[in-house]
């Protein structure tokens, strides 16, 4: 299960998701009033033309939102983007050249950096954790501590950095913990359950916190165990004691040091709670030319 | 203008705003097949009792927003919070006591913990700020580069930390910056302009990058003056050359070792992107005690 | 994978899917001007009494989305469910027992019935196929071919008929078709991209329309195989060449006279179209009881 | 009162109204994540053409839902109608031709067809209905019994089969029946009220159930009688009685048998549940032909 | 028809509508940030009483929105009705009485007071040309001259004032005027196009403006003739014509002055766009008494 | 603070308010059956063309709302304004010319006269107001007294009129009131509440009832005070009294015959609650000519 950082064949964020997210934004920021100062002192017909601007470098994500936040304002503005999502992109560089009205560039420069800030750095941090396990047969994956609203748009920003998406909510697949197993009367009668009641197109992820509890749950079969912090000696022995014939996540206590000892074990999934709820903003920044009426 | 970080007295986060954001956070997280796993192996008679707890020492910042994700499930769950919004939690200590319905519990818990971790980190991060600025007479504020749809929750956040808001949106205030000023025709047409268009309601700053236009400026007594990337030395002229007539405020090269320095220029305000943007989650764990049917 | 149609343990219907259905389907009956029969010619507190009357036999489906719709109207009605969802009524027996405020009851007895008669309709109908396979290994699964926007319901209706449900919709799991191994460049290139874009939590099913095409997809090991429009004979010989490796699945050409058939070839799914999009409504009546003021 | 079922002259369905039904749909059936086996197998701007072809005879209804749900996931798609709705098409002939994007046509195929299919089976039976009454002064109606959400959909597709609609809904007319006569204190007095409360602009029916009862109401002059599961007996004595004053309408027992029988005896309306809560879908394909990239 | 103004039997205003009001309406005033002004001033538990007075006489309507907008801030409030909606209120009396959590008193005063005095502006105008043609057989009537958003809101304010409602919009009834009697090809073509569309629960009214164009169109039996701009002459005459066959609705040039004389024509229906679309507010106030923590 | 009123430099409508309210007004008159009179009687192809004429004189507002009614029917009726909002119009004047499809011009015609009319009386009220007050310091503001649901397009018909706003509701800034003077204990500790909870960006408006108060406040420095329901003599000496330091806001008991003398006392802003709640609605026609086919 070999997951090249790849920048080609990224899989796509839906348009109806982008327009949604955009209009949000946007609301929030411009309320019933609009962009009082802009009004106020540009005129309707000045035009402007800036580039997006990396302050440092990183891996981008978030293009098609920054287009689409500019084109909401006012449906002429040109944005010609000079790289796309997952590519890296160094120090000083653009991201993009945008054209047109000056009001809708100005009124919509916040909500576009704060999309395409947010979603590069998740996609950078990513990239580094991916950097970390090259050549090991671990995918680096997301998991559900995003932010509220934004998951969709997040989990594609792990994606642009080369990361693979763990499930996308609790609604379509099932990821059986421990307090699922105790109120279910054990491991057994919980895989039961979970199989009787899900749809076979659904897959089923069980957690355990020690080697015993493995080696009581191989012979169910679930599609994934999730080795909860686990050492890397019982990772390891984790990976044994398998045989290779389940998926083997782990997590908890993978940081950017630890992460490659940890692919090593031979675990295919290695699930990163970082790389959403903690992960710093890329800083770009949005450079006027002269602008001319 | 003393901004001490108090614990009490915070004006509080709008009732159908946390409902908003908790109906949005679970319906990205349930979709419409619901929580599969927990439905297939938790009786739906079965109750449980948990402790928020805190992984680290912090800020606490959203515990209405917990408290409406466990009730939104099962709207007999009982939430006991041990400590209010803005208030420090030190390791190991318990925010909240939640107890009833295990499904719900079960269900609710990542989104409850999502907002409760960002928002608790946004405030733990504020007030390291605020209290290194302790003493003078700066106010920590934050800015419009926070996380789209999430603007008023993470505004609470940064006063549950001790800090101050900047302005909503570009709604409610003007805040006129060089490319207003070149579409205008100068600063002194730019600010007649927003005096002519805004209603008497509105505040009104201007922002400059030199001294010499401070010195433009300083006599169209605008509300607040913005000192974009400024020197130390730079801001020490210009509180000078003020004497005290307008506010002014600093943005710009701050992080935590800069701050004080900034604020002990004489500046009424320093503005940090970093408090919203770039704000680590700070650790929670939702821990279960023996459930119970 | 035994299915037994069972009346007990239903995963059940998420709360907030029942709420968003009744007020959709009573904003439509009620438009903005509401029930002005009702309203003109039944006094504001008259009470009234009636039962749901099962016109034949069937089994039954909807009962929380029946209890919404009267309590939507006016909270402090009396709904007591004599039977759950999921079991078999006979023709004249009695569903539940309504009681309280005579406008409320009125206004909204066609949307209960509505949504009470259409997802028995569906319930029925899976109950008759599910019991044509008892005994064997086959379940009965629907399909995406639902009432746009009902789908999450009509899958519950499903449950409720002892069926289980194929993938919610595009989103859920990957089921690649001729079209789409025809764009990819065959199955092999095919499964490989949905391999590498897909989570490892998402489940991988490919179509087969020939016994050729099975031999060339069997070694990449898919999770299900979708055996499309396939002879009794022909399906026997898919399970033979299986030898239990991967699930299969059967479609096209089902009805209740060939479903045992079918199931007897030893497949372990077969998905019916019929099941939501042709089954007939249950016929239930509200029979009102002498009112009383 | 002739109906002549007419293919032409069909009043339209509000654009609004098919651009929320589509979007809807499409929300379900992609939830955020999309259609990720397209996404995964086919490349952004292969393009495809294909058919959608009646796998049986039937009354076609549905077209411009079906055209703007491809459009919807990529504006550029061609939709050739080859058709209208309203007109009868035989097994074997195409409906449409489509063309444009690959993955637009793949991900938006089974809305079309689930609205397509359901609607063009609600006019096929509207239409069975209407041609056994062709020669009668009798229309054909629908009620109120429609799939919730879908009721304006649904009474379009009653006008393409050549039926007509009853009303809207609880709100555009009165219909007095048994429960509001007794709280109204007798039919005199329901009808009193509901002529003092509603605007000059909206119809009054009441229902009878008996011959005696049609003769106490006919002085009352409503606009329309609705007689109740009467025998044809005293549905030609009930058109006697009114010596054409006012319109009547039979329901209840109506059926493909003996819908031509009731016609003759003269009422004006006959209403027909059935039309709408258990039409089955009309069978219709997508036909890709050879793909291009 | 007479259309006695009563005070009793007022049809009522549907429940969600008035959430759905209140909610936009507080949605708007409140924005994200909350009344800012009570939550710095007013501590959480302060709690206030205060009257609803009139400063002036008139019939109220709008109290349970009223209601609604302060429980909508504060479930415990306590709204205590003194009079009900299509009663008469002189000047100084006290409409209701508010108790409760203060900041919600304060918070949604101006909600409350906004929709109540537009309400009863509504409905006292409306009262005014209802005890105009007391002891005349003329209803006076609304028309679709309605604030945009409001219009269910404002027909409930003019029945709450003696007067009845014309159609609700477009959807409900039919009312051909000259340009679709142009466009149909005359008169006779436009009715039967009309009969032959619309359901049979659909009232037909059409237009006149001249006595031959009516002349014309008696023969053909709609349910309601408009006799737009007649002379007072001109609508005796038509009176005369009409011969009690059809109903007559005279619009256009009444005003409170010409009204009693239009109504004397004979005329069944007199729509006034003024009673919507010009009546001043009825000046109501918040009467504070002391406050106590 | 002069306040010419300006037919040029109008702060604009954001256009997703407008398309918002547009959709939100042809929803409440279109229903879901849609214009059944015009789909009945006008053929889909028909073409018309027709003036919108001033029937008295006043000043435009809301022809950017007019425009997108039409076109929110149909794309390509072209709709050209023959002036511009904020301008005076005279009795039999166009104010546009539109053309193209003739259902989509009658269907729109009323939503697009509704918020053409209704606007277009308050600039004209507006207007009046200002007209008074030419030569002296002081604006006129509105007040939140508006339409629930229409604020911000009211506010701009304000503008339109020549007036200027006050804030935007209870979100934006703040203004102290009695009660909140009373709730936190006097005027100081209210002021100095409002000053550590609001943001630097809020201005801080207090209200006093007497030139007692007055003098206790000035020393506070508030940005504004709200001088409420004073006599002229007591304006007039609060104006002496402030000698320039704040801004003064006279309100209460102001009408078109008293807002000169009270401009004359030197106060600087003047609010007005009529201009929103009591406009009457300006006359508007459309008037049709020849349509063809």
């Amino acid at each position: 299960m070999t997951t090249p950082p790849t920048e080609a064949g990224l899989r796509r964020l839906p348009c109806n998701l982008v327009d949604r997210a955009i209009e949000a934004a946007l609301a929030e920021d411009l309320g019933l009033a609009g962009d009082i100062t802009t009004d106020a002192t540009v005129p309707p017909d000045a035009t402007a033309s800036a580039f997006i601007v990396a302050q440092q470098r990183g891996v981008v994500s978030g293009l098609p939102l920054a287009e689409a936040a500019f084109r909401a304002l006012n449906a002429s503005v040109i944005f010609k983007a000079e790289i796309t999502d997952g590519m890296l992109i160094t120090r000083g560089k653009s991201l993009a050249h945008i054209s047109g009205n000056a009001r809708a560039i100005l009124t919509a420069e916040r909500v576009a950096l704060n999309f395409l800030g947010r979603m590069s750095g998740i996609a950078t941090l990513t990239r580094a954790y991916v950097n970390q396990v090259v050549g090991t047969s671990a995918r680096i994956v997301d998991t559900r501590k995003t932010t509220p609203g934004l998951r969709a748009i997040e989990k594609y920003a792990v994606r642009c950095g080369g990361g693979h998406n763990h499930r996308s909510g609790l609604f379509d697949a099932v990821l059986i913990k421990d307090n699922h197993i105790i109120a279910a009367g054990g491991p057994l009668a919980a895989m039961q359950a979970a199989r009787s009641h899900a749809g076979h197109m659904v897959r089923i992820e069980i957690e355990v916190d020690t080697l015993d509890q493995l080696r009581e749950i191989l012979p169910l079969s679930p599609d994934v165990i999730l080795l909860d912090n686990m050492s890397r000696d019982e990772l390891r022995e984790a990976v044994a004691l398998n045989e290779g014939r389940t998926l083997l996540e782990a997590s908890g206590g993978v940081d950017l040091n630890s992460v490659r000892a940890i692919a090593e074990t031979g675990v295919d999934i290695i699930s990163v709670g970082a790389l959403t709820h903690s992960a710093p903003v890329l800083d770009l920044g949005l450079d006027f030319q002269k602008s001319s009426a």
